[in-house]
């Protein structure tokens, strides 16, 4: 399963740390990429994680057995579109976007004689620093790497895709864009919205410089995803809206209750709630889900 | 500045921590231990946390010329009570309380007449494990460490108080009782809050176990905080009831904000919120305020 021709759209940290990992793996001969901006693009050339840069998304997927779309969510309908007519008809396409519902939407509407060639994939992974420069071999490494495949994707073609992100260490999950959508807008896009919600709230007071200069370990971990890329976030608390407000709702409930609880002076009632938080939290650990494929 | 006998009044993870750092610096001959427990107190004697066990805490500060109260906070005030009879008029006393409105007025009540040899102390230290197994001598080592002097404590009592934590390795800041309880309440309580609600919302939920299954890095950081102590963070979440109240009203119209520009579908907007929090954590550091006395 090795592959003759890479075409990496979008030269970011997750598409560059997807085409350093497949290079390392001795899985590609040849990278060519695209981005839009003409600088990025030097720069991955540089960095030597494309081999080749192109002028286009539809010049870089000629003749590419394999095709990563690796651009902000909201740009893979164009995306899509752009290079749905330089397809290989045997192409193995994927994307890495932290959303499904609208990247399957999209794909429906751009690509539709293509279907069966593009397996939705989102890496669990990431950093808090965006951009080429960051591109890590290793980031995929003992991820979680979830699949949302569609009907129109032939078996032998999710086998395919999984095989990929395997072979690059990461544990492959097959899930529906709905349930993805839901499960992530519970445990990524809601702790990211209250993160970044929390942080403007202690800034903006009158002495928040001061509050958050005596801010100790707890605040640096809780805070830590509230420095993530601001256009990628932008994209998904858009793309996954209503689950993400649906989410909030329950959260701001689940707030109501401890403020109740403490305006009633209740310790009783407060204890039982951290209790119940402390304890799924102690029994809670990362890459849980064994139900690799 | 040695001191020959330290009692230590409650054997868990803070003063365990304490009287073991305070040992491997060499500044303690003998440690008196007391805790509610009995199982404790041995634990605390075969670890070697301690070299004595006492029947009370009046017995543990008998003739100890520094003392360090290590209760869960809204135990303090029938702590001091207990020792203020037996306390030797040139002792040391001090706590490790996450408040300390609360702890100043419980001294003012429990120990009128021995105010002057009362310096309120919090660590900014922990871990999300608790007890005296996890005492740990490099506990406080280039932690942030904040004094909440009392208008009757004299000026070498103070100095004195921070130099035992910086012989400790901590950094030792002052503040006013209300400046410290407002900055908590901000970068350490409504975190808490927050990361407890966050739990429970997201595990109440009908597919929540399959959603905390799908959770990454970004949550496991987030959600950290969350497994603390719920005896601790009960009595934190009382003791300083109004000032994180406060500290969630904000936080709640911070996170309307966000709503409203995703209802909205104002993506110009939403990128300006997420773009405020991003950069505002980006320059944040851990122990910025350099400050030390």
């Amino acid at each position: 399963m090795k592959y003759q021709r890479l075409a990496l759209i979008g030269c970011g940290l997750m598409g560059g740390s997807f085409a350093l990992a497949l290079r390392q793996a001795g899985l590609v001969d040849h990278v060519m990429g695209f981005s839009a901006s003409e600088g990025t693009r030097t720069k991955a050339l540089k960095l030597g994680v494309i081999d080749s840069a192109c002028g286009s998304a539809a010049e870089a997927v000629q003749g590419a057995d394999l095709v990563l779309v690796a651009v902000p969510v909201r740009a893979t309908e164009a995306t899509l579109r752009a290079i749905d007519p330089a397809l290989s008809p045997t192409a193995l396409v994927m994307d890495v976007g932290s959303t499904k519902g609208d990247v399957v939407a999209a794909a429906r509407v751009a690509m539709p004689m293509r279907l069966a060639n593009f397996v939705p994939a989102h890496p669990i992974a990431g950093k808090e620093v965006a951009g080429i420069e960051h591109a890590d071999a290793g980031l995929y490494q003992d991820r979680q790497l979830i699949l949302t495949p569609l009907p129109e994707n032939p078996a032998e073609r999710v086998l395919q895709a999984a095989q990929v992100w395997q072979a690059l260490g990461s544990r492959v999950l097959e899930l529906s864009p709905e349930a993805h959508d839901a499960s992530f807008a519970a445990v990524s896009h809601l702790p990211h919205l209250t993160a970044f919600a929390l942080v403007n709230a202690v800034a903006r007071q009158p002495h928040g410089a001061q509050h958050l200069s005596m801010a100790g370990p707890g605040f640096r971990d809780f805070s830590r995803i509230a420095a993530s890329d601001p256009n990628v976030w932008r994209d998904i608390l858009l793309a996954n809206r209503d689950e993400v407000l649906h989410q909030s709702a329950l959260m701001r409930e689940a707030l109501h209750e401890f403020e109740q609880a403490m305006r009633a002076g209740d310790a009783e009632r407060l204890q039982a709630l951290v209790d119940e938080a402390s304890q799924t939290r102690s029994r809670w650990r990362l890459g849980g889900a064994d139900s690799d494929v």
